[in-house]
């Protein structure tokens, strides 16, 4: 596959700055393009690589400039080198399979599939599961009796699907992952922990990717929601009747405890995490590492633990950094201030 | 199914407040639960629920009032809903599987299986594997050479258990779990570091119950034990060699370093940890996030890291807040100090 | 199997204290060791078990003394404890397997097969794999098209390997753990994430053992490296074009962050975390629990968040402790400050 530079920017809607009619074969990262790939800046950090790089076109922003080599400008040069990337990088994942159902597929009774369901081998699909259209799931994923998977969707090898799992559309799962697991419930009686009965279930609306070997638990009465588009990262711990509103982006290994309930658009960054039953507002940012232990209102930015306003976690962490001093100060201050005094009572 | 109030009151041993007659046909949660439904309030902060719920029943403490609907009084209202869910939801988990072995399991030689075993498709039993009576593998379940699982224990979908591993009665584990990998164990010479075998084994007593995606190391040389009656939550990392007492509460994504000690009834709340080769008492509490750098007698409750007794962890965390607007008074104090100071000099 | 004492000697380049005629036929750790076994003491803070271990002999290091058992001395004990385990304690791990190709392995088109390759049941080989001499594959594993294995490398159950990675020789891949999963990443427009295709690879070099339930994003473009020796624990996060030098080690829930590079010989140590695009120099050690938030030079030693040279740090944790008293101090200062400033104005 190929491109003319004049193509590139007609497809993401760009315009060229130098010669429109060269040719593109390939797509890489600002270091490691050779001659012939388009490489892309979206960010002004990386701006002075542009001098330096082997490619032969570079996608940017508005507001960058740079003549060494011909350019695409775009208001969106991510999404734009994302668009390229689709066309000159096929290939990439798993081999497009031809819908089919390999006979090593074990399948319950009352299974509906779609049109063009591609099951791969050593896949089960138990009792009353629907399967939409255009569904592929890949090698030993396992899908619990009456659960549903919305069309497009694309289960990558060895994940597991609980009983009466719901599914959206367009949904992308990793390997490894969990959907559906109990829920984390005991009633303790004399020190001894009865086990509560998990009777919920998972809802995974549309346009919702979640990376590998993350953990949803289904409800324990009631569900377990991840909004429409929310994109989840490894090995995420999801508990029972936790519900994610739409959008939200959860990093690698965030735990969201028993029914906490996200706002749209939240972000809570890598490791952190949220105490049960709390409230997070929409487009809220939790920082790396954060642990939130109070509901916070839309639009907040925490940091620390407690998570507290990141402006303040700042102050804070400044003052701690000269901690060690100021005990130093303040000891020195004692002894300044028991001279005084004794001076102060010698006077009178 | 469906029970009569009075009946429901003799199952949990419990007292009817209104109409003993009404007939309940399911369980929710307060907030989802529709006519016929009974639901249940054992923490105060909810009793306000209890006025707008459409549940047409309440299982309710001792001390809970409220003349809304008729309710039934117990002194553990958790578990007798608990038990209420078992008899009217029934039916949640897997389809409750007929006694049975998949014609695609693999069975190794000298496997000895228990009565009313359940084998599920593409399960691998390897050689000299030891299974009780009533036991149920879900799918894709692998348990290598020498391991024992006992009576009525039940394994979910893509659990591996490793060789010469033991499992208890009545046991319960959540899918991608794996049991027995080698412990993180190498001898450093010169910057390289030599794999130590790792020979010992697991041992998960009776009652216990593990989460998805869990990692339970083999012990190096010895064992690993997990001890009977805890629950382990999701994502949750034991090392080596690690011994946990009896009905502890791992929370998801805890880990425990190699040779930790862990007495009987300790919580470890979400993402806590502990470093290897300590002891931490029975009934202790490790706070959430909580990171334990010493060994800790019994009944402790700690948080922060490293761990400190949780009041004074308190008392530091409610300074911490302070500590900006302290940096500055101190400042101030200087000057006045060094003011007065001067002032005391010019007096002499 | 077993050995006179002079044989270990002999094995482990030695020299024995004591009757170097008595025999050996065990490994046991100091404290579970009976009659007949070998232990080894490598820290001087286990020495005190020496005089009741109930071991036949003691390896130990060249500055340990004890006469209650045989020694035998050597530089480097544990490394020499770990080569008479691999003799006497042989049998650890699964079956030798002979090398055969179970009938319910599935192999795609054009796949290369080494010599002696061991695939067990229920394992799937997609197109254009190549698998080295010696290799090991236990059940349910999964090998992407195009992806490598290197020979005599050993894969456990329930691995699952994506497309077109890259396997060097002698590699350990415990169970659960995904290689080559999709990285994280999405192009925000109007608050809708777009997918980016993740169209790189992982190369994972010679010698590496990475442990169970890990997650390895493959390159958005370019690759993900583990270099040459580098040890990785349990549920540990490696992002997208993360690269991690020779010889370091990870430990347990690690998580490093797109594109982060770490360099030779360097620690992690468990829960610790850094943030995207740092650099890390060589043999730099991040303690437990740290999280880096900026690059560091080599033979760094950091603790904390954000992390500090762990000095400094430890300073901090020590005064924070006396945080609640300052603030007391504090307070009392103010008020003789106040004082003094009275009287003093009162003298004019």
């Amino acid at each position: 596959m190929l491109m003319s530079l004049k193509e590139i920017a007609e497809l993401v809607d760009g315009q060229v700055i130098g010669d429109e009619n060269i040719t593109i074969t390939g797509v890489a990262g600002i270091k490691e393009a050779t001659k012939g790939d388009i490489t892309f800046v979206a960010n002004p950090r990386y701006a002075s690589l542009m001098s330096t790089t082997r490619a032969s076109a570079i996608i940017v922003g508005s507001g960058v400039e740079n003549n060494h080599r011909p350019l695409v400008k775009t208001d969106e040069p991510y999404l734009a080198f994302t668009k390229v990337m689709n066309i000159l990088a096929n290939g990439n994942g798993e081999a497009v399979s031809s819908p089919s159902i390999h006979p090593t597929v074990i399948l319950g009774k009352n299974v509906e599939l779609g049109s063009n369901v591609s099951l791969h081998p050593y896949v089960i699909i138990e009792d009353d599961v629907q399967i939409g259209d255009n569904v592929t799931i890949y090698p030993h994923v396992y899908i619990g009796r009456k659960s549903r998977i919305g069309d497009e969707t694309l289960i990558y090898p060895h994940v597991i699907i609980r009983e009466k799992i719901i599914i959206g559309k367009r949904v992308i799962i990793h390997s490894g992952t969990v959907v559906g697991s109990d829920g984390f419930g005991f009633a303790p009686v004399k020190g001894i922990h009865h086990k509560v009965p998990q009777i919920g279930t998972v809802i995974v609306e549309d346009d919702v990717e979640i990376g590998a070997n993350v953990a949803v638990d289904r409800g324990t009465i009631g569900k377990t929601v991840i909004g429409k588009g929310t994109k989840v990262d490894n090995l995420v711990q999801i508990a029972h009747n936790v519900v994610i509103g739409e959008n939200s982006i959860i990093v690698a290994q965030v735990g969201i405890s028993g029914s906490a309930t996200l706002g749209k658009g939240v972000t809570m960054a890598g490791q952190s995490g949220v105490v049960g039953h709390l409230s997070i507002g929409d487009n809220t940012i939790v920082a790396a590492r954060a642990g939130v232990t109070k509901s916070l209102p839309p639009n907040s930015f925490v940091s620390g633990f407690p998570a507290k306003p990141h402006e303040k976690e700042k102050r804070i962490k400044a003052c701690l950094h000269k901690l060690p001093e100021l005990c130093k100060t303040l000891s020195q201050l004692l002894k300044k201030v028991a001279n005084l005094e004794e001076k102060l009572n010698n006077i009178k």
